[in-house]
């Protein structure tokens, strides 16, 4: 038997003891499981970037890891915790759409509420449930617990209202839903989506508006432009990408989260 | 016999590769262990905000977690390391007041100089304790050697000067002590300070003072404002804090460590 | 036989899930390791930087670490992928001279290029090596496959130009090659070198010049200057460095990466 792995994705960023914390519960209820950070750099409070983020991440990890979610802006109020069985991968997270992406490519999945309270940490707080509630049920799920032993299957989970790119003979219309560290803007437009409506041959005509910017073509790599210009390119999520070559995309073209970005060919 | 675990806390941030040094250290001497990090993020220097963070924090991890704190603005001068057993945590830390809140919660508590320097990685530098002192004792102390093996136990261990909240029959004045990733104001003022001087029934009409803004009210959770404005409640730390829901109260009050907040009734 | 040690140091930052998906890719081929961070914050593409910060710091990672490098602003294009073992530890990176301080300090070191590409994760993209080709390459070497089971012996590694510091009868210039989270200006001149071009005892009389500034004398340790000003010492790297005792010297001289630092006697 492997050892267990669990993963955390967060909006809690690096300054504040709240993964220590959690990782603390869960070695006190297993302490032989591997921990990895898999993001905690997600933007305060923002659901769908968690989404879209934790959508084309979690598959680097070995099946059977247990991704434990915590981007949770309405903690102690009515939404609910769940847990969910999606490609082959465990998920415990709040029931607030963040499973969204993930969803919608896994029809099959199987999602459970989190009922049985016994498994929690005492007392439940009103705003940390990812130590009270999250940390603890990730850490039983990871000893082999079956996930119907927390709670009902449910079908009325929440999704994220869909807004996928818009695709029209002239063009694809996307958005940026994810800015990276080196400045990269990734936007939602998969490179499947692209190649079903721009044949291969056509890539290196394509004309990219972001902004005030128009790219032209498609890279293979970030350093293929010469010129210190931004490229668009598909990067490793699966999506399409604004790079900077040796700088920050994101700072020259001054575009973020939720920007629009139009592909016409 | 469960595998150990090691926390580490310091000021170091994650721009550098000390806290990686210690762990390989750390590693070199006991491989069979967890190491977790509780928090680096604390402000450079600052051992009262360590202090405080840490003692709200440790408890979470495993009882007889080796806990490394390495805050330690005095590195290569006369404060001395020394070693602690506090409600069954061990802590390894330069004796600079850094576990006052915990000995004061735990006035039964143990502590010891660290004499014995052939635990330490020779040659011992002057500026980095964290790497050459307190990480090989900190791997030692996992592999289950007692702490008497170190040193002499000692009673004129250092104290930050005592402050806790001031309180009188119409208010109780505190101070901010630690600003978290959200923007949240995190304040010395425990809720059991609160409930015992304050009737919980009176809770909702509390007026709070933070620099110009007063809020009214204790909130049972972060999104009970409806209005974007600043809320005041009991955090997951056990003490009062100061937040603005999905967005960062220390920006908008631009308050920090050390700013007061007064409570009426 | 102990648990190995995989080391990772990228220009990543904390932002992303890059380093938590090659912590995936290698769990899912040896879950049975150590996985140590050992620095992120190396500045967007600086191979300098990284070469330099990891030349002071792999070595108090225990003997056979594997050390994952990925400082690759080529990724994609022709840079090879090498491995390395020097001095009793490996290292997998891309060809770029990111090793380049190492291997100058131990020319007896021996490297490979990666050639064999069953070992790396399909298909390969053009943008992530860290986890398609360097991830599963420091994984099945954490298995104890040996070096050249992935490629050709080479000579013709990639190197850095050379560019130590300038000594003179009258005096050493050195570079600023890393800034710290607390603002420590880390220079490339070496105590070895200091040691041997100025004897000790002349020590406190040296006039270090810094950007506008003249510091005089070496400090033992950070807070031995009583009056808040810049001091001049030997770091935890065996490097000179200057720090501004409970400040940060980079900002309070405005000095970064790159800059000259003199030494007169």
């Amino acid at each position: 038997m492997f050892k267990p792995v669990i993963s955390l994705t967060t909006d809690f960023g690096y300054n504040d003891p709240y993964v220590g914390i959690m990782k603390g519960v869960i070695l006190d209820i297993n302490r032989d499981c591997h921990l990895v950070d898999l993001c905690h750099g997600i933007s305060s409070f923002n659901i769908e970037e968690a989404a879209f983020v934790l959508s084309y991440s979690y598959r680097y990890l070995p099946k059977r890891t247990v991704h434990l979610v915590v981007v949770d802006p309405g903690v102690g109020g009515s939404r609910r915790p769940i847990l969910a069985s999606l490609n082959d991968h465990l998920f415990v997270c709040p029931d607030n759409g963040v499973l969204s992406y993930i969803i919608s490519a896994n029809p099959n999945g199987i999602l459970w509420e989190i009922e049985g309270d016994h498994y929690f940490l005492k007392p439940v707080s009103s705003t940390f449930h990812g130590r009270d509630v999250f940390a603890p049920v990730a850490a039983w799920l990871s000893k082999h617990l079956d996930p119907p032993m927390f709670g009902e299957e449910i079908s009325d989970y929440m999704l994220l209202p869909a807004r996928p790119p818009e695709v029209s003979s002239a063009q694809i219309k996307g958005r940026v839903l994810h800015v990276d560290g080196f400045g990269n803007l990734i936007t939602n437009i998969a490179a499947s989506l692209l190649n079903k409506h721009i044949p291969k041959e056509m890539h290196n005509r394509l004309r990219i508006r972001i902004g005030e910017r128009i790219v032209h073509g498609l890279s293979a790599f970030y350093q293929q432009s010469p010129d210190r210009e931004p490229v668009a390119l598909i990067g490793s999520s699966g999506y399409l990408e604004i790079a900077l070559p040796g700088g920050s995309a994101a700072r020259q073209l001054a575009m973020g989260f939720g920007d629009q970005v139009l592909i016409a060919s």
